[in-house]
């Protein structure tokens, strides 16, 4: 096992590369050349212009004001000056309730580290259980660490009752932390859903599986049932159409676009040769043709094609899917419909909030409500199966770790590995990196599982990918960890020895694990945060990209998009490192402190990028924070567990039992939670929505919400084809007729709002207590 | 162990009690003087009265027709007789939807018998595995019914398969069975919503929590509340009172009435000494008086109190409880907002759909939301505490029913339990009914912990109350006969032996409890069944009371009052032979005719019983019937599990992983019928609500619907002083105008409906289809 000078190493190691990552940031960032890569989000809003406008050709890609490259580190305070209404206004609450996690982990973490190194470390350190029981058997080997952890503390001992204290402390604490945020979330979430200007989707209810009928179509049909069920409410409702092929046509078309840019340049670059290409399968074989004829033809072919698909579409009774975007007259009309259940049967005319119009992923729209229930009983056993044969590579890099188990497997290599350089180097490093690269793969895996599972809107698949992203963490990193390397290590004790001893061999590998987590926290969190700032990928595809595609000021501007952040895989790490400071607080602290950097690492990069990368595709106003809070709870219960199963191999007789209440109170306080705050999360106050209505009423009593909501629901596909009747005068007459109501709708999937409205919702309305005003 | 011949004595004896108790109950019944304990329903009903009219002295008293005693079996046909729909018109949906759970038993069963019977008793005879392990080992003893069982099997046969095979059939008819009935049972919910009369809770909401205003009182609260959030539905509200001092009151006039009753009646007897009484502790200290004047006295002070209490209740706003039953103009208002959420705090204005009146546990509705969750949490530690410190008895009493074990302990006795009359008696009866007797008195603990875990109706009261018991039966009865005897008789070589022997011994141990359950479910179920027909302690308590307290026929009506059937404690108990059933079909087929008996018997029996003795106090309208679904799946899983590890000590490598398939199967199922069919019982659909709102406009346009509400729920208590108020004209001037309203309402909870209404609902209305009306 590793002692204190490996992990030492260890960590100069990695600080030594997340300090060069960071110094390459620094440099990197400020060159001219880069600045879209590591400033887009500016760019998107348009506060900031190509600095390409001014100064001498050099100017435009080296930064040669050296006094600049003396502020390297100005970024830091930067990042964290801007106050959180502003960012909320800026990146949206979203991103800013994720950066509240990186501080809740601070909030729990600092003062269990305080408390757990002032109470718990001297009680470890004055023991020699170790040195004593190492000198009677040679099977068990501990580290210096160790000596720090439980582990040394003599079986039966009274000094047990300090870690039962502290596991109730830090329980109480957590519990208390997590209450007092789920409550400023909650109202965080609930005071912008108010602030909120006019947006379609307060008015709009999705519903799904609406039953055939031989005799009128989906369309009639949903009008007839809402006219007679929601009578005072029903305003009017767009129809969802299985687009899929058309999306599939527009996707081509946008890489044969890029095709012929590229080819373009090429030409204008160097006029002498036309460019060709070939037509056959990757451009690799086929007829050599003239490649921006045989773009630009394809090109137009495909514009035909996709305003027949269209025409088909709109037409075609069988693509119009047995759904559709209803919307009402009032919010009140809305929230009711949303809240209730319509039929007998619970499985037809199923209704829901609709997303936000950016947030619908309209793929899975065109899936059938009855396929849902077998696609995720398919997802489920995938998943199992996954997850748990997964754990085989691991089990075997996880071995790899193991010094001593690489040198009884090849014995040659000892006089090698035995050199305490690459000793140190190997155990400190190779092991975290190569959980690292099993782990790059998976979020996109997990994603096309959840798409796969048919949700709706882009945030549920986000968060329905974090939960199984969490769920493969806690088999593979956490439990496959543990137990897989206890198993590589005493297989042989294993099996034959009694069942009273079998305990005791799981209680006593969790703290002989905790070197291993110090280094993959190291690993995987500093250096991966210090890589994350520095952005390699999307800094080498951008200019890759600029160099080929791009001639348009539109191009380049696609070419920067940074993207939403990966909630799906981001979220998931960071609850991993709140399962181990959680578990390690009581058995081995010498873990916390690295998780604390780790915390606060990560809050000054995020913070630094949602300011000025990332660009939120949608606003799910933190919809996932029943999720994080749910995760935290399971990450104490399992805490809780782990040490109980500890203490009791122990022989604290006298002090374990009173572990068992805690699982009961924490379980107990998540369900507290869950009632008082999780209902803010999922639905929408029937008050809250009269009085918005109400106040909307005084205020404009003119307004024309039909014509404000009739086209807030339309596929963007239909729109971009739209786009393309439009500039190409394609149109004949009854195309026209069709499309009349498409072409009014802006680009913008949200609809800018009248002025009144948003002056309205900018000045937060002041707290309408309704008993003041007697009807 | 209990050889087939064990069993069959105890077969015999079980069947002779049973027998002789039907006996006993077919001459009982038939004696005129009985007939109000064994036909109570059709007393209430008015369609039977005393048959003391007609005939001579002796006539009233003993039955001395002959003929009448050779049709004693008449009862039976008589209780099939009658068809399902005129069953729920008599004793209302819950107690026809009760009966479908033994009539489910059957129908899962009998082919599962047949079948188990066909393959698996052949398959398992055919071996002689525990003849050769018996005689190579003396530590595990075997009995002939394990010969039948999935014991006899060697290790790693390929004979699994078949075990393997019938697992799955019996999981995809037990399914299938399933299915059916759930969607029976939820159609016939939904008919009988639909087609029942116009009811007060069908407009009525349960607001609770109203937050306390210091300008307001809590009824202009919410009025002023509903008014401005359901302007056009709000229709009108009643508010609760904290009447448990009153309730108290009432309940304590009726036992000195009583009393008086018994000494008038005394005094009457014997004219000749006035009764007398003495005043202190329960009679038995204190000054002796004059009983009658005492007694009247003391009522009429107490109705004086009661009078009082009622107008202080009724002016001081703190007996104001913060809840209101809350009524509105349509069922669509009343179906919106018990669905919906009210306002930003979820824990606050909480509506959710009221129970019928008659179902309504007011001393409830007093305590405290902020309390609910609190008393919840005592009470899962109390049940928890309960659960498993109640399994040290029972372990005690399953190992008395071990003889070998007592033989042991106790080595004098050994002489005389060898007797093989005496050694059978002890095995077949005693430990059957030594379990029993601990039973008898838990459901109404488990009640009294679901009253004080506060639900607020008698309906859900019982389902909590059956669901602990289900757990407790679970814990203790099952599992705890399961390892508790294997721990009595393999203790030794329990703790001692290694890992991988470790799951052997347990899947050895399920086999060997055949014969226990057996004997269980004969004492418990055949016995127990039969004793439920002869109504003994409701025979001696009527006949007890009709002695000494009946004066008038109310008290009569009082006395014979048979009360509802206890859904809490014998819901529970059919489980187990579920339980029993699916754990034990694949392992010990042997066990299965003995459930299928029990099923048939009791089907039988409480047909009878629902037809002629019990009265329902309220009606959910089959409201239990996801529970009961439950149970049945967790059930199935349990009997998975152990099958799994029954199969995997086997060395059955090659079928074993196939089973791991079931249980997630099954989950799946359950997760499919709970979307499916759940909301059916739980929620009230919107459209339905509308249909009922204009079939209901159209035929009855000048309905006064606020009169027909306004008195539907008020508390029963206030009802019974209200009537003393107008018996012995108490009333002053004040107190005349705050019962105005009371005083308009009958005694019955459930107030008559107007004829139209009658007429409308009897003829269960055709369905009307929305889309054929244009609006």
């Amino acid at each position: 096992m590793a002692t204190i000078g490996d992990i030492g190493l260890a960590a100069s190691i990695n600080i030594l590369t997340a300090f060069a990552f960071l110094l390459a940031f620094t440099i990197l960032r400020l060159q001219p050349f880069n600045d879209r890569v590591y400033f887009p989000k500016w760019y998107l809003k348009g506060v900031r212009s190509s600095p390409t406008r001014s100064g001498t050709f050099l100017h435009k890609f080296v930064n040669l004001d050296f006094r600049s490259y003396l502020r390297f580190l100005d970024w830091m305070p930067a990042a964290l000056k801007m106050p959180e209404p502003e960012l909320i206004d800026h990146a949206g609450l979203d991103s800013a309730v994720y950066l509240r996690i990186y501080l809740l982990g601070l909030k729990i973490f600092v003062p269990i580290t305080l408390l757990a190194f002032a109470v718990l470390v001297p009680v470890n350190w004055t023991n020699n259980t170790l040195e004593l029981e190492s000198a009677k058997s040679s099977k068990l080997e501990f580290s210096t660490i160790d000596k720090l952890s439980i582990s040394n503390i003599p079986s039966g001992s009274n000094k047990f009752w300090a870690h039962l204290v502290m596991a109730y402390t830090f329980t109480f604490w957590t519990c208390y932390v997590l209450l007092k945020e789920y409550e400023i979330v909650a109202s965080m979430r609930l005071h912008f859903l108010a602030s909120v200007k006019r947006r379609p989707d307060q008015f709009t209810v999705l519903v799904r599986n609406v039953p055939p009928d031989p005799d009128e179509s989906i369309g009639e049909l949903v009008e007839h049932f809402f006219l007679v069920n929601h009578p005072d409410h029903y305003l009017t409702h767009q129809i969802v159409y299985d687009a899929n092929k058309l999306a599939n046509m527009v996707q081509k078309k946008k890489n044969m676009r890029n095709w012929l840019d590229y080819y373009q340049l090429r030409f204008e670059r160097n006029s002498s040769t036309r460019p060709t290409c070939k037509t056959g399968f990757l451009g690799l074989c086929g007829n050599k043709v003239d490649a921006i004829e045989y773009y630009s033809s394809e090109i137009e072919k495909l514009s035909k094609d996709e305003v027949e698909e269209l025409n088909r579409i709109k037409k075609d009774s069988k693509s119009v899917m047995p759904a559709a975007f209803v919307s009402f007259r009032t919010r009140w009309g809305a929230a009711v419909c949303a809240q209730t259940q319509q039929t007998r049967n619970p499985t037809l005319w199923l209704t829901d909030w609709s997303p936000e119009p950016r947030d619908v992923y309209w793929q899975n729209l065109a899936i059938p409500l009855v396929h849902l229930s077998v696609r995720r009983l398919i997802i489920a056993v995938a998943f199992f199966f996954l997850t748990f044969f997964f754990m085989i590579p691991i089990a075997f890099v996880q071995s790899l770790a193991n010094i001593e188990g690489i040198e009884k497997a090849v014995p040659s290599l000892k006089p090698f590995i035995e050199l305490k350089f690459i000793k140190s180097l190997i155990e400190g490093l190779l092991s975290g990196i190569a959980l690292k690269i099993f782990l790059i793969l998976l979020p996109t895996i997990l994603m096309l599982m959840s798409k796969f599972e048919g949700h709706i809107s882009l945030s549920s698949l986000e968060r329905r990918a974090a939960s199984k992203y969490y769920m493969f963490l806690l088999v593979n990193v956490f439990l496959g960890s543990i137990i897989a390397g206890t198993a590589f290590q005493q297989l042989n004790t294993f099996i034959h020895q009694s069942v009273n001893e079998f305990p005791k061999t799981i209680g006593l590998a969790i703290p002989q694990k905790a070197t291993f987590f110090i280094t993959y926290v190291m690993v995987d969190g500093w250096t991966g945060v210090a890589g994350e700032i520095l952005r390699l990928k999307p800094l080498i595809i951008y200019h890759l990209k600029n160099f080929f595609f791009v001639k348009t000021e539109k191009d380049r501007e696609e070419a920067m998009d940074p993207g939403s952040f990966e909630f799906s895989s981001s979220e998931p790490q960071i609850q991993l490192y709140f399962l181990l400071g959680l578990v390690y607080a009581v058995v081995t602290p010498f873990l916390l402190p690295y998780i604390i950097v780790f915390f606060c690492l990560a809050y000054l990069v995020f913070r630094h990028q949602i300011i000025n990368v990332y660009n939120q595709e949608y606003e799910s106003a933190a919809a996932f924070w029943p999720n994080v809070h749910g995760r935290i709870i399971t990450a104490m219960i399992i805490s809780q567990v782990v040490l109980f199963g500890l203490l009791s191999t122990k022989l604290a007789a006298n002090s374990t039992p009173f572990l068992i209440a805690l699982p009961v109170l924490t379980i107990w306080f998540h369900r507290f939670c869950k009632n008082r705050y999780e209902s803010a999360f999922r639905r929408y106050p029937l008050q809250e929505a009269m009085m918005k209505d109400t106040v909307e009423r005084t205020r404009e009593p003119n307004l024309e919400l039909k014509e404000y909501l009739l086209n807030s629901y339309i596929n963007p596909v239909f729109k971009e084809v739209d786009d393309l009747v439009d500039n190409s005068v394609l149109d004949e007459e009854e195309f026209e007729t069709v499309l009349v109501p498409t072409k009014r709708s802006s680009r913008i999937n949200t609809p800018v709002p009248s002025k009144h409205a948003s002056d309205f919702s900018s000045t937060s309305l002041p707290e309408v207590t309704l008993h003041d005003r007697q009807l």
